[in-house]
């Protein structure tokens, strides 16, 4: 439906601000775009001719020519020759603006797992790599990279992996990612390629199961997990041809594959050609000893270990790496390239000159004394608040396994917990089927204050024990 | 095959170091493990007691024991009640180092198109924008972010495209990316999920066709660009529900889409419900008039409009951002999720805070200064050295094409250029056939000087023109 121009105030419509910095006919074609965009010009509204508008404007004629022969370029109007100008058929389509999101109400003290104290990040110590980072790296640097990542981050990250986790490490083998998923994600890919389609992980285990099942090429399969880690005769029998999992400290179980699994483990991938994908996602907190080094190390050429920054500095940074067994370094570098042509390089020029310098050893073992002594009030709570509850799993990372009395329902604790403003969380939100078994909660303790976590079990004590 | 432990001198094998800052046990694991992964210890082979290797080191017995025991958990060794400690059957695959990768001859004067001027990348103005974000991100920003970007860039970038582009933009539809590869890649799966699984681009096009195929669900199929862009009469015979393209610009002919073809693309996107991905990138550098305004802004429930830094910052940062349809909006910020759970939240408050204190302006202002003088003295270098060849496309961007004589052949004059060790591209390399048409070249000149430009083109006149 075409409407007359009506002359009744271009300005009301155009709003020019001759103290404003933009140029004039950006102003008059940005509010003539936004008046067709709104809706408040409709196709096939006549336009005032270039001669009136110019004079209502107070603006030169030939500036409202211009104006008008851009918007025609962009196709907003149309012009034919002895006609008026107008806008164009179909030159918009008016949506309406988004509904504006529900905020979440979060628990006032949340133990969920996985979180690592963020008021711990070292910001100043990132800022400065950071700075070193962009002040150094070589103009060639500033172009697309390898997309298995910088070759100083890969050597320094290569360097850390058979330092800190007892790997057989080559930077050629590391590709730099953006974290847990995406690695997953390459590797994923990489193996279907390979034709390896079937992939087992662990029951109970991470919520990463959604990325593996997402990858339209790959079929995800179960296997559970005991006091000695994963079943290796179930995985067997499973007739997966990769399994991921997390030796060194299950998650959530906590418990560490025993010596035996991972001879069987090692055995079974020798044997069926398979791979074994490590995440190492919290290796780097262990209290009680050392870290159980990594089964990388044992079989290079059938693991690709997983590790990322996510727990040991920050989330947000999004930065991870894979050691890939030789033989997928390539085809998963190329995934690489096809995802995002590489992760961004003062990132990983930082995180070089974080570890290199020392400072990122530092940040470790200051936070291992923070989370120890979380842990510890952890313990000390439910030991005072909640003593029938019984605590499993290694003297490690950022979470505890609580088993409660079997009289206990898991998803009751859960909700008492949660009118009282706690949060809690169950294991069998770590199982597929979601069913409970014997009663357990798997409390992340690492984001907490020790204040927090004593009120947080105080408050929820009589729920649990 | 099982070799006695010879005892002549553990300290050969163990190189312990009591100066060096690394506890003494940590040495001897890593000692111990780097024999037993470098094959100098084998499967089977026998360690010496824990009373003799502590007496021959100079070690207390107990932190010999804990050794072994460690890497017994790990899965090094083996001990049997009441017999000798072992190196563990199948502990270690002996793996050959890679080869060292081969360097690439690069040519002295490399006319490659699509690199901006990486030595007038603001690290200053970068730095000041990375250490805001580091020092002033709330806490809650270090976990992990929203999938589809930072609240705040989102916000910021909206209003950016709706200022500089014409674009119709909120915050709610925009998600940010890692580039270009992954933009284009989200959308692509969004799309294959609504089963539009048969996607146009331009031919002659980018190069980033190989993305597009790579995606499995995704049948690419070409569609001609002549002087008025893309040909939608053959788009809309090719069957596509979707297409690639660049509108403001076409890369790499340097056409722009006629106002006419706009209108037919977007009747036929109503018609056919169909997706346009509009490709902007290089809409910041036009030298002659303003860069014609985003198709996007004429229908944004049709158009997917991706934007990058990597032409007006660098490509190393790996920051983009689609400007969605609302329609896919949530299905591909769920993708990104699954990707990567979101771009590096600093990176993206540091854009944020570049363009909102005006010094990405001000960076763009400086960088059109110089491309518009580099493309200046292309075309006068060309008409002095080359005066047969006549140029072609926009006085935009970072590349110009150039047409040679009829007589001559592309492949001819870019392989007598390389042998001068100067860099020339055909057109034909952007064929998906490689085929050559009439004979021309893609001059990328944004990242060369001035002077770099003269000689270049001086070195090889002779074989254009």
């Amino acid at each position: 439906m075409a409407i007359e121009w009506t002359g009744s105030g271009p300005e009301l419509l155009m709003r020019l601000d001759r103290e404003n910095g933009d140029p004039l006919h950006t102003q008059v074609e940005w509010a003539l775009r936004e008046a067709i965009q709104s809706g408040r010009l409709r196709a096939g509204e006549r336009l005032p001719s270039t001669r009136r508008l110019s004079a209502e404007l107070g603006l030169s004629r030939g500036l409202v020519v211009e104006c008008y022969a851009q918007l025609q370029s962009e196709g907003y109007l149309s012009t034919r020759a002895g006609s008026a100008t107008r806008v164009a058929a179909g030159a918009t389509s008016l949506l309406p603006p988004p509904p504006p999101a529900a905020e979440p109400v979060r628990p006032r003290i949340d133990f969920r797992p996985g979180v690592p104290d963020l008021t711990g990040f070292p910001r100043q110590d990132w800022l400065w790599a950071l700075g070193e980072a962009c002040r150094t790296a070589p103009v060639a640097d500033l172009t697309y990279g390898e997309a298995g990542g910088s070759g100083v981050l890969r050597a320094v990250l290569a360097a850390y992996a058979r330092r800190v986790r007892g790997a057989v490490a080559h930077p050629e083998w590391m590709v730099v990612c953006a974290g847990f998923a995406q690695g997953l994600g390459l590797i994923l890919d990489a193996l279907a390629a390979t034709g390896a389609g079937r992939v087992a992980f662990e029951e109970p285990g991470p919520a990463y199961r959604d990325v593996v099942t997402a990858r339209a090429r790959v079929e995800a399969v179960p296997v559970p997990v005991d006091e000695h880690g994963i079943d290796v005769a179930a995985l067997a029998a499973s007739g997966a041809r990769a399994v991921v999992l997390t030796p060194a400290h299950q998650f959530p179980t906590g418990v560490v594959l025993s010596p035996e699994r991972r001879h069987a483990l090692l055995a079974w991938a020798h044997e069926r050609d398979a791979v074994i994908v490590e995440d190492d996602y919290d290796a780097e907190f262990r209290y009680d000893r050392e870290p159980i080094g990594a089964l990388q190390g044992l079989a290079p050429d059938r693991v690709a270990l997983i590790g990322t920054v996510s727990k040991s500095l920050a989330p947000a940074l999004r930065l991870g790496w894979i050691l890939c067994p030789p033989s997928l370094a390539a085809t998963i570098a190329h995934g690489k390239r096809y995802d995002d042509r590489g992760s961004p390089v003062f990132d990983q020029l930082a995180l070089a000159r974080l570890i290199e310098s020392g400072r990122f050893d530092r940040h470790l073992r200051r936070m291992r004394g923070v989370y120890a002594a979380r842990r510890g009030t952890l313990i000390r709570a439910l030991a005072r608040h909640a003593p029938a509850v019984e605590l499993g799993g290694l003297a490690a990372g950022l979470h505890a396994v609580a088993r409660l009395p079997d009289h206990r329902q898991e998803e009751v604790a859960v909700a008492e917990a949660r009118a009282r403003s706690i949060g809690l969380y169950g294991m069998s939100a770590y199982h597929l089927d979601g069913r409970t078994r014997p009663p357990r909660l798997v409390l992340g303790f690492g984001h907490l204050r020790e204040s927090e976590i004593e009120e947080g079990v105080a408050a929820v004590g009589d729920a649990l024990g």
